[in-house]
């Protein structure tokens, strides 16, 4: 193709080919201007129909609205043009015309429900303040990454095809592998542990996850993006550190790369957190719930924390904060109890104000304890055979978390639905497009 | 847990703390040696029986090798120890007591077949040429990400639940997903292009792919990871500009940051490819094919490249090599044929000497066209309706490919399976683990 300049490069004097979507047309009679948008902004290209030719004037003039155009001219500075400068066209070629009738409109002057833009994302995602989002989420994913990086963890990728789920059969989406029962892997969690067994000794992974939760609210999806990390040799307290360290630096590369798009989100004031963030252990969570008096019914130890009594700590906290020392009961068999009170685990939760962001704990490492954890937990250690079995053969002390991308991205943003942090999601009527 | 120091860190005149695991105990008589193993490297630990505390040197000269301990002593300069030091006892802990017996023998000095490496892949993956591989892997995606942001492209994650496979109903694996049909997505060609007709226009993805095919071969996998790369406004010509950057990038990546991986796998002279990658048309392949006299049967016209016509041509080409130009009729439908001749596309694979490594070509954005490429290949487009429609609302053209990740570890790294190029893989015997 022709050599093409971002639009957004097109200096005064220049001779260039942009390309890009119609933005808008606007006819003042002896003079017209179109707006052309591309990645990288937009650009005001000027008819002046006496003076250029008639065909010229035609196409340029008569292209609906976000057909895809390219334009080759020179770039003129001119104050009152939007961007200061402006393009003569002396040719326009119509790639792909679009029709007249369009389901959403990317301008964004009409307001569209969630329905229709994730109906038509392509076209939602014109929008500047969508893109954004996911550049965003982009340059999370490149920081965490970098940032586990720095402390020694290796990439990871693991089967989403299992034969049996984390948890054991509940919420899982079954698949019929040549024949065989399989599911979709609702977390990398048995496939990390294992791991830490081997040389790599600390891993991390971002992939999708699967659960077939009946659930239908703003902040559940079927399918989301996991970031995982586990680290053998290091304790709960240690996989906290990491924890936030993770968050802290996605939000201080969001806040230093994507300064553009936090202005198009209408973020003057975006913050990074900062401070040691406060680790509260389960009963002071729970003592400081019933304090708020924001709940009908006092909690008692054991219950585990419903919506409202999240919302009602997070507002008394202010910040993100952790659980600590869950009860053993409400927490899965792979996470640790203490030695000297067996009913309360070294498992923990990262919680932003608005909800929980990650799980983690200390795992349990000895065989024995593990195969008994499978069985109160009402799973036949049998069919996890092929994981236990690892834990006789030299499985060190270890610990590890996972982060939900999307309740990442929707906290850090302030996003009130789940669905808008992810492309196309998945919830239990949609699975199209 | 106590502050570990990494075996390789240790320097003469610390007292530190190592962990990791028993590689080896000699017992010479009244001094005795443990290897301990850590993700860094080895070390040894002297235990002298007439000088030291008893229980000590019962602890550390009878746990079983494969066990997790760690050490805490006084580091000293030793010319005659493997690495130049050893460790001085003061304690030593047992973590945890690996069996006697293993199902394999980590050190190496005992061969396993493929299958029971896999099946215990914790253990083999403690060989340090077995992990360096992986470390290779993770230096790939680290690379060719890089790359890709390096030419303005954004990472996004696609759904792997899908209504509707890209090629139609072949080669997928089926799942219930709330009672309706669906699949594991075999590609995210769709997706993607749905993504460049968005504002952000130049995408990339690394992801798992799901193939239900019957192939049990040393290079097939039923779930893989893809590298998927599309642009708007770049043809064809341009899509293997960047796939044969993308593949130097992570060459040079790994040539200059994984020295120590190439050591362990034996390469001394591991080489970076060079020099513009030839660009054959499918007429200059098939001819060149038949001169090398290495088929039974001559290729005519519209065959596709069987496995022995591959490996002729990777013979005679000697490098990585692009075949153009493929008859329209062995492509799928969303490859765009050349205007002035409908029977040949613009479709390219990369090949390396040994396989096909990419699939790519130029994408049809024409939504008449689109839809007739439907038909031809006998899909229904209404099952597509969330796809083609987008192409009437402004598609650029465009273009991209798609890398198998496993493959470019394999022929990068001269692996025989495509098995060991993954942890966990997934073939039409293996579901576990």
């Amino acid at each position: 193709m022709d050599e093409r300049t971002y639009t957004a490069d097109a200096e005064p004097g220049d001779h260039v080919t942009v390309a890009g979507w119609v933005h808008e047309v606007r006819d003042l009679g002896g003079i017209a201007f179109l707006i052309l948008r591309d990645k990288s902004g937009k650009i005001q290209v000027k008819f002046e129909k006496d003076e250029m030719d008639e065909d010229l004037v035609e196409t340029g003039l008569n292209v609906h609205r976000e057909s895809v155009i390219s334009v080759t001219g020179e770039v003129e500075a001119e104050d009152r043009a939007p961007t200061g400068v402006e393009m003569l066209p002396g040719s326009v070629e119509v790639l792909n015309e679009a029709d007249a009738e369009l389901p959403l409109d990317p301008s964004g002057k009409v307001d569209a429900d969630l329905s229709t833009r994730l109906d038509n994302r392509t076209l939602d995602l014109r929008k500047k303040e969508v893109q954004a989002i996911f550049e965003i989420r982009a340059e999370v994913l490149r920081a965490v990454r970098d940032y586990f990086r720095s402390i020694g963890s290796t990439e990871i990728n693991t089967p989403k095809i299992v034969a049996t789920g984390t948890e054991g059969g509940t919420e899982l989406f079954p698949i019929t592998y040549f024949g065989e029962e399989a599911f979709m892997n609702q977390s990398p969690q048995l496939f990390k542990q294992l791991m830490v067994g081997s040389g790599l000794e600390r891993v991390f992974e971002v992939g999708p996850i699967f659960r077939a939760e009946e659930h239908n609210t703003p902040r559940h999806l079927n399918e989301a993006t996991m970031i995982d990390f586990e680290s053998a040799f290091i304790d709960h307290e240690e996989a906290m550190d990491v924890c936030e360290g993770t968050l802290k630096a996605a939000y201080e590369a969001v806040a230093e790369n994507c300064t553009e798009e936090l202005d198009l989100l209408g973020y003057d004031d975006f913050e990074t957190p900062d401070g040691d963030f406060p680790r509260l252990t389960y009963e002071e969570a729970i003592e400081r719930i019933n304090a708020t008096g924001e709940l009908d019914e006092q909690l008692v130890y054991g219950d585990d924390l419903s919506t409202e009594a999240e919302r009602a700590l997070g507002d008394d906290v202010g910040g993100h904060y952790f659980i600590t020392d869950w009860p053993s009961e409400i927490k899965p068999f792979y996470i640790q109890d203490y030695e000297d009170d067996p009913t309360t685990s070294k498992g923990f939760d990262l919680m932003h104000p608005r909800m929980e962001l990650v799980s983690g704990g200390q795992r349990e490492h000895r065989y024995g304890a593990l195969v008994e954890g499978f069985e109160q937990q009402g799973l036949d250690p049998e069919q996890f055979d092929y994981y236990t079995k690892m834990f006789k053969y030299g499985m060190p002390p270890h610990a590890g978390w996972a982060y939900g991308v999307e309740r990442l991205i929707m906290t850090m943003l302030g996003l009130e639905n789940i669905r808008e942090a992810v492309l196309f999601p998945r919830d239990r009527q949609r699975l199209s497009p």
